[in-house]
Order: C-alpha cells, then structure tokens, then sequence
C-alpha cells in the first residue's frame, strides 16, 4: 500500500518538532513539506528551526525548504494531509484554505473544535466519532480536531469510568508543564522557584471538550454527555508532562479494586487495530504512592499512555486519582498522529 | 514589663533558623539559648548552624553555645518557654522532660496534637483553644502544639467560611514547597522538572488537625467540628510557600461577592491585641487571575498572612479559591512565635 | 536641603521596578514620575506593571499616571534628573530628547557608554571619574552612564586589585542570572533542567567597558587601562544574582592572605560620603568553601555589596576568586542611584 | 563467542542504575547478579531499587535477588568480571575481596585510581594504558579504574588538541551536574534557583587524574604528563551533564579552523573496532553559538560523545571551548562498559 503523502503546518513550534520526528520513519505516511510562518518560509528547516525537544533532529528533513503555512500557493508538494500544529489565533482561517483546495486537516488549534460536524477525536476515547465525516460536507476536504492537551490527557481515565459507573461530576486540579505554553509561552523569570494559578481559557476548554469527547456518535450527530465540571489549571515548573488530579463522583457506586481493574484493562479500537502510534496500554496503573511523576511517567507508551496513580474511593464516595500524560504527545502531536492512523485503517482518507 | 526567656529547640533546622531570626530583637521574648542535636552541641551557633532561609544571619546568637535538646541538663540558662522545632520523631519524649522540669513548650511537632488537653494553635482561628490550658494539670508545665503547616495555612480561609455559611465537605489539592521537608527531606535529583504527587501522612493530618483547630472550646474541652475532606497533597519545585487549591462545600447558600468580603474583613484576637507577630490582614484577598503565586505572595503579611486568589462559586455551588500560605512561617515558626504572643498577652505564661 | 525631583523611564521592567521600590522613601531624591512605552502610557502605574521583583509594591506610586517615555512632551513634572532603564534599542535616542531639554540622564543602557566625554561609573570604582562632566558639553544637560551588570559587579574586587597589584591579565566565565536578560528575555522552556553557553554581546562589553572603568582620569579625558581579557558569559537557572569565576594575573606576585586583606579592607568615596546607597563594605570575602552562593549572597549590602570567596593564588601564580553580585542593583538600578547620590552629593547637580 | 558473564556492585545508586540499563541486551556481556548494600540485599532488584535514570526499568532484572556487596560470599553466580559503581567510601576495600577470588574489576570508585599498575581508563583517550594489565599482578585478577566524571568529559577534547598542539597550561571552570552528587548526595532546598560555588576534592581529582590519563604507556609504566592546571568546579541545577569551560595554551601556535578540523576528526581505537558503546563520533563540534546546552547535547552518541562549541582562539593566544559531556555515561557507567569492551576484544578478559 503507498504510503500518503503529509505536510505539516506550524512546523518549527514544538508540536510541530514532535510531528517531524514521529514522521520520519511512519508506515502510512510520508512528510513531504514543512510549512511555518512567513518569517522562516525559504529558509531550509535546518536553518528555521530551534530544535528544542528531547528527540535527535530528523537529517531527513533538514534541507527541506519551508513553506509559507499561511499560503498554499507556496506548498509545491501534492499532499494527502495536513497536520497542523498552527497557534490558535491564526489556524482558523489558514486550514480553510487548505480544506479548499481539497486536503483533508487533522489539526490540533481549538477553532472549530466544537462545530457540530467537526469530530473531536481522542481515538481511544471516542474512535466512533470519526462517522461525523460522512456528514461533514461543507469543504471539499475533510477536517478533524483534536482536544486540548489537558482534556486529551484527562478523558482517557474517564472513558472507561463512565461507561463503567457513570459519571455525575468531576473536581480536577491540574499542574501543566512549560510547553503546554509554547516555547516562547512563558517567561523563565516567572516560573523559576514558583508556579503560576491560572491558565487563561483552559478551565473552560476542559469543561466543553470533555462533554463533546465523551459523548455518543447516533445518527450524524454527538449526543454530548452531561456532567457537573469543577476545573482549577495551574503551571508548575516541569518541562513537560501534565500532572491532574482528579475527583469523580459517579453515578453507580465504586468499589476501589473494581476501579482498578476497570482501568488497567482498558483498550480500545486503536490497539485492536495495532496502530503504528498506539500504546500497548493506553492507561498505565501505578500502586506506588509516589507515582505518577511526570519526568518518570510523561514517556509511558512512547508518550501515549496516560499513567494513573493513588486510585482511592474518598469518604465522600468519589474515585480519587492522581494522572499524567505527555501535553505535546497524548496531547497534541502524537493524538493526531493516532487520529490520522485510525482514519487511514478505517478508509475515511 | 520584663521580657520572658525562651530557649528554641531544633535550632539549627529551618524551623529553627526562623525562630531565631524572628526573635533577634522581639518585644516579649529574649531568646537565651539554642539547643539541637547532640553532633551540633558544644559548638558555637554559627559554627553548627547551615545558614540557609533567606533573612541574614542573627549576629547576636554567633556566639551562643548549642547545649544538647534531648538532654536538660545541659541547658544551663533559666529559660520560661521553649519553642520546640524539633524532628517529629523525636519531640514527643524530649519535649515532656522539658515539662516535666516545669518549661512550658510551644511546639510545632506532630506528637501530642491531638491529645484533648493540648491546644492546636492557630490563633486567629481558634484563640479560645488556650483556655485548655487551665485544665492541661498532667504536666508541670503547659504544652502548646501548632498544626502542620498545610493545615495551618488552609484553616485561616476556612474559619470565617465555616462563620459565615458553615462547611459541609471540603476538597484541596495542594502544591507544597521543598522547605515543608525540611533542609535535608528531599534530594535535589527527585524535584528538578518534576513534581511528587505524594506526601506521607500529610493527608491524615490535614483531615484531623482541621477538624479539631475549627472546633469549639466547652467547658474544659473541644467539640470538634465535622465536615468530610478529600485532601491529595504533592510536591513542587518551590522553595518556599504551599500553595492549595480548595473547593468548600457550605451548608448554606454563597454568593461570590459576599464571600471575598467575608474573607477580606477578617480579624481576629490577634489583631484585636496587636500581637507583634500578628499580620494586618489575615487573609490578603486578590483579584488578579494570576494570583496568588508562591514566590510573590509568600511573604504577605511578613509570612504571616494567607493571600487568597481566584474565588469563584462554582457550577456545582461550591466555593473555590486558591490560597498561598508561608509553611515555615504561618505553618510554623511564625505560628509558633504567634501563639506565644497570644499566651504571654493573656497571661498563661 | 530640597529634594531633587526625579523622573525613571522604562518604569515597568525590572530595573525600573527596582527604581521605583529603591524610590519610595529616598532622603535625596522626590520621584515625581513614570515613563514607559506607548502602551503603558496613561495607565495608572498600577495597571500598567505586572510587578514582579521581591519587593512590596510601592503603593505611593500606585496611582500615578505613566507618560510616555520616548515622548518628553507627555512628561507634565518639573524633574532635574531622569534615570533610564530603558531597553538599549532605544535609549540612545531617547536619552538625548530629554538632554536637549536640559534634563539630567543617569542611564543603564548601552548607547553612549564608550564615548569620551560620558562618564561610565561604578562609583566605588572610579568615582572620580566624574570629572570628565566638567568637560561634556555637547548637550544642555549631563549624560552619565552605568557599565552592564556583569562589568559592574567584577569591577569591584579589580579595583583593590589593580591598585595593589598590577593586572595582566583576567579570565573569567560568568553564570548569570535570568533576570539579567529582562523579565521577557529569556523562554521558560530553554533554561529548566539545562544553561545557555551564550549571552549576546556580553563577552565583548565586559572586555571594552572595564578598561574605561578601570582607567585614569586625567586632564578632560580617561586614560583607559590595557590588560588582556578572556571571558566565557552563560546563562544558568538562577532568577537573580550573577556568579563570576574570575583568574587574575598580576603585574606584582600575591599572597593569598594579602589579596584577601586588601579586598577585605576596600572602601571608597561611597563609604567616606557615607552615601545612602552606599554597602558598608563593599567586598564581603568569605572563607567558606561553599560561599558565595546567588541566592544566599546576592542581597548582601542590600544587594550592592560583592561577595568574594574561594580566593586562593592558583599554581600558575594567577589569583582565583568567585564572586558573586545583584545583577539588578549592583549591576543596574542600585548603581545607577548610587551614581546620582554622588553626584548629588559632590555639587555635580 | 559466549558472552561474559557478570556482576553490577551498586546496584541500586544512579550509576548501578545505567549499568543494569545497558547491560540489558548486550552482546559481550552477560548481567546475572546485581549487588547493593546490606540493606537491599536479599530484596527483588524491582523492590530494592528507587528506579530514577530516565530509561525504562529492565524488567529481565526485576526479579534478580539482590546480593550483598561488601560479602562476596553472598555472589552465586559464576562471575568473568564485576563492574563497581560502589561509593568511594567503601569501594576499596570491597573490591579488593573480588580480585582477591579472581574476579575482575571494571570500577568507577576513586581508591587506587593512581596506583601506578592500575590503568585509568577513557578509552579513546588512552587505549594503549591497557597494556599495564600485562605488568599488574598483585591480586589474582585484574583491577581497572576510570576517571571522576569531570575528567572523563575533559580529557576527550584534550587529546588530539595534545597530540597536535602539545598543551602547557589548562584552566577549567565547571557546572556540574546534580546527579554527579549520587541520587542523596544534594538536598534540593540548596540548589533551587542557585549555585554551589564547590565541588569537594573535585578539583585535585581533575588535575591528577588528567595528568595520568593523558600520559604515555612505556614499558610497563605510565609517564605522566606535566602541564598548569587551574580548576573551579561548581553544581548547578542541571539534571544530567556536565559543562566546563575550557581555556588550554598550547605549546605550538594554534588556528582555530584547524582546532575544530582536529577535534572533528578526532577518532580512535574504540571506533576502529567498533566497540558497541563507542559513539560514532568521539568528539561533536558544534558551530552554533548557543551551543552545547547540556540538556540538548548529553545524549549525543548515546551519552558518550562530547560535544563542543563556541571554539575559538583568545587574545592571549589561548583556545577557548565549551564542552558538555553525560556524567553518568561517559563519565561513569558508559565509560566503564566501553572499557570492558575493549579488554574484551583485546583479550584481557
């Protein structure tokens, strides 16, 4: 079978550093184009960017000339997909442009992520979602999103736990690491010896993403699940990996081994599938006290899994645990990576 | 009137090293003599102590001698009151050989706290409590024990709530600073880009300690009060100051703004009395999104005061603030320092 | 004696920040106003800093309203002296709008440092430097300046130094704080577990600035000094303070207990003038092994002393010595407002 | 060809850590036994070890019981050789039991280093000192040392600019990383937002045992070589890594394109026999200004490259470097396998 021919938009941040090294060597797809912002197009991507992240950088691709992202024009290369690890604030309208011109984006910046006809996909969370694209006609290309870092990260437990007790509230605190921000995100002044008490949207993100995520696919539509969200985001002075703690009140009650088990034998149709980026256990459950970390666990899986420690049914009835998961792996890059896997086997490109 | 001669024990600690910065030059109290392990005794202060809180060293206790703390004998000053710092593990036995000799002790270690003649010290919260002391006869001496140093700092916010609407059930997840395990308590490897979701035994002591300071001095005893707690407490990459995040479950209803007056008009006998160690405002309130931070707030009040952020009710009607309290400070020493105020103004020592 | 009034520009970075706290209550000088950039301009001083620094804020200044910087028109106090902590990029040419309106600039910035007629000081250094604004008068006002951070705090232990011994030679590598790179200048994610070998620019300034510092004034003009220099500038994970390990190869040969005597007792006309600013002793030499350490040592002197240590004659004959000093006082708004108190103080405004 | 079999001592520290990492599918070694302290003897490895080093924990270890190290009587296993990453403090001795039983010894250990008979390994460094072994018969099996971690790191730079250059004279300044201290070895209250201006007896080790690597094997005897050292070691809140500033006069004149030319191709007789751990390239010359950074660049050749940057010749005729080497791989586990590797394929084991 040929290999699909990829681009990545946003391709000198550090989710798109992430995309480049998972794509060096992929089974189903081949990178064949780097695009980034006006300042670095021309330049060889050797030459635009800072390679930050704890990979090698990928030879392969360091003599590529980069794109102008904001530009199709410039795209020279046929392309299958596009991966886009675009900021926000501009990833809106440049992927249109791109859906236009007929190439299908899995993207990872928020707008459109709550478009009813825009599947939201965290695979082994909700791999049925994807049949929103039989509905999705309004481009003449196919777009799929995928969940901020923190709710990426926070469904995967909450998956088997709702379909197992159900869910009436959750209480999440969580501790994000520095490159949930960006790179250039956060000033080192400010976090050094201290941690910061908010992250701007992100409480709110957690709430409506995870409602989307966690409901049913019937009949061309999510059915979004119904739960009460108390959320306090917070950034802690790690490099990566977000830590969350997490409090569910289900609506079944729990007993703390059943909630062990349930989690430990989680798998789902990515792993049936064996796809390429797939963890053997999307959960990892730890019975140590001091775990999860996130400079031990954030690699669990090759980055995918979710680690998940201090499971306890509270005084007040609720599970309590303790998880974390790679912010720029479960929780951009390699969740898109594993969207556009699942989407291949499954024949939606 | 004169001053009250006092000798710290555990001197050489980080608890220690506050007491003796904070009494270089204080009103009720001239400090006489340190005391500390046996490796340190016989030395000079400045010899045995690793200067290390962030407050220049104490030139006037240079000179001092450092007699043994587990051992009485070697105390060779007449000294009313001992400020206990010592290592929990070691406190109980010490300490009661320094009652038995008729010194009273102010002690911020973990035995005895929970004992139904010794008052849990945090005065602004329960200055009634020390009326147990005219019922405290087992030793020759009074003992006063202070919390630890989580619930210390959560118990301020907690009182006028408990006031005002009564509390039900409380959730808190803390981040707590390197210095709450003491100088030598965490290695450097474990911290650095990373965070611990786990503290031994801080869990327990939170739920106990809380109800016991929050309840009611009657008639020779307290009634504690009962609420549920689901507490996680973990460790950060910060030096000093804990930060919790607190969801409050009250009995009555709460509007958003009628709680951050509540907590923003809070005094208490402390400050009645202008303790000299008393902070103005016992609770800072903020409105900035981005406070409290450890490293900037910490030192509210001179370590004293509790500063308080992100007060919202939420969508399941309970109130929910982020709090950043100094742990050697209103968690310790300072609370220590307090409450000795607070005994020697109202004449039990 | 009538206070002077004083304006600062670039009132809401750091070094500003330090200004405005070191302001608040100053015997020589009345701060009458705040400039930073456009869009700070019209916002209450208040609004317009996210403060940061480990000082209060001075609630004094809370209220006033920031003029434009760049814009002397916006400027509405009488002032008779400006101090700038203006960003290098534009200060040279800001600085000059205010001189042509004969307003007195003391400056942190880097334009005009080397030029001829503009004293760089680093009063305890080369106080008498001063003398060269007998000889400026190509403005209507007087122009002085302060060398970089790094120039300034090894200044200090050269001057004893040169003055006892000769130099040859110096080579020294530096560990900088990150607050020596503004409070936006330097991404959280590049410096947690990790140091840059880099800083731009640096190694050439500390080289060309310390030759005119360390020169002679004589007759209108500074006889700069020659000696080699080699310098190696990094970055490390430290919020404030740099460290400097520094070889010094002398004309005359040393013994180590005579360098540490003729460091201990180094005083200038700072001391002699008893100047406000001025550190009691502006070399602190420890004999510690594991001193001086940045965050233990940076605020010595209120953070205008230099802390020597680990001084020692190498077996190359060379003096080694560490040393460390507050980038932000010391090596900016504490030098610069020692600079004005001497000014000041000599009838030079 | 069977493989090897043999024995870790240490175990469970950082160093026993990395050497049960890569021992873990080796093709001339075999790992059957895992030693520690009293302590941990007769635990399950899994139980007995904190598992700390950021690679995955070998699971075909997990099992192994863990024998006593200071009593070889507690060994079963038939062992060829034994690799020692036990503490200084004891390594002597205990080691001396094993040679004693005809078991060789690969250590990391500091006793004996400068024994005359005991060749004191970085392999490219100084392949040919292997041929004491043919000289060193006091015990009934062989005994090999490598170098304290800072030494391993700077010798690799130091040869072929010595065999090209000659050197007369070295200066070094250190950062040294936090795990060069032992996962104990440093409280991190000390290190957060700071530096440690000491490293113990580091700076004589790197004088000595430079002096001795970099010697010359003759007839039965290592001629050490004689140039000036100045050292300054310091510890900063690195994780992994050392750097070190390096400034080295050498004998004849230098370029420094022909510096870079000569470190570039630097080889040797590791990479000649391909030796599994030898780094394809020993020495990695980076152009890049901003480079090495220690948490970018320990990893290079799997640890045990080193990587150098911003190469230059000073004023003084110096060549100037920065160098960053792993000091757990190069400096310590790795250095010692590659060892073992090389007297494996020599045939001294």
């Amino acid at each position: 079978m040929d290999k699909l021919r990829v681009a990545v938009l946003g391709a000198t941040g550090m989710a798109g550093q992430w995309f480049a090294s998972l794509l060096e060597d992929h089974p189903y797809f081949e990178l064949v184009a780097l695009g980034a912002s006006k300042r670095s197009a021309g330049k060889k991507y050797f030459e635009a960017v800072h390679w930050i992240i704890p990979r090698p950088f990928p030879q392969k691709f360091a003599d590529y000339v980069v794109f102008d992202a904001a530009d199709p024009d410039t795209l020279k290369e046929e392309v299958d997909l596009i991966f886009s690890a675009l900021p926000s604030e501009v990833a809106g309208e440049i992927e249109l442009k791109y859906l236009k011109r007929g190439i299908n984006v899995v993207s990872n910046a928020s707008p459109f992520r709550l478009e009813p006809d825009v599947p939201l996909m965290n695979p082994e969370v909700n791999w049925e979602h994807l049949q929103l694209l039989k509905h999705q006609e309004r481009w003449g290309a196919k777009l799929v999103k995928n969940p901020n870092c923190t709710t990426a990260v926070m469904t995967m437990p909450l998956r088997p736990i709702m379909d197992e007790f159900g869910i009436d509230e959750i209480t999440v605190t969580t501790m994000q690491a520095i490159s949930g921000a960006g790179f250039a995100g956060l000033n080192a002044y400010a976090i050094v010896d201290n941690l910061l008490p908010y992250i701007a949207k992100e409480e709110y993100k957690v709430k409506v993403e995870s409602m989307k995520i966690l409901g049913k696919y019937k009949e061309g539509r999510i059915e979004e699940v119904k739960f009460g969200v108390e959320a306090t985001t917070t950034r802690v002075p790690v490099l990566d990996g977000h830590t969350e703690v997490l409090y569910i009140k289900t609506k079944k009650s729990v007993d703390v081994d059943v909630v062990k088990d349930v989690l430990k034998s989680f798998k789902s149709r990515p792993q049936e599938l064996s796809l390429p980026t797939a963890p053997e256990n999307p959960l990892v459950v730890r019975e140590e006290n001091d775990r999860p970390q996130p400079r031990l666990d954030r690699m669990a899986g090759n980055g995918m899994s979710v680690t998940v420690g201090r499971v306890e049914v509270t005084e007040l009835g609720r599970i309590r645990m303790v998880i974390v998961g790679h912010n720029l792996l479960r929780g951009a890059s390699g969740v898109s990576l594993l969207t556009a896997e699942l989407m291949y086997k499954e024949g939606y490109i």
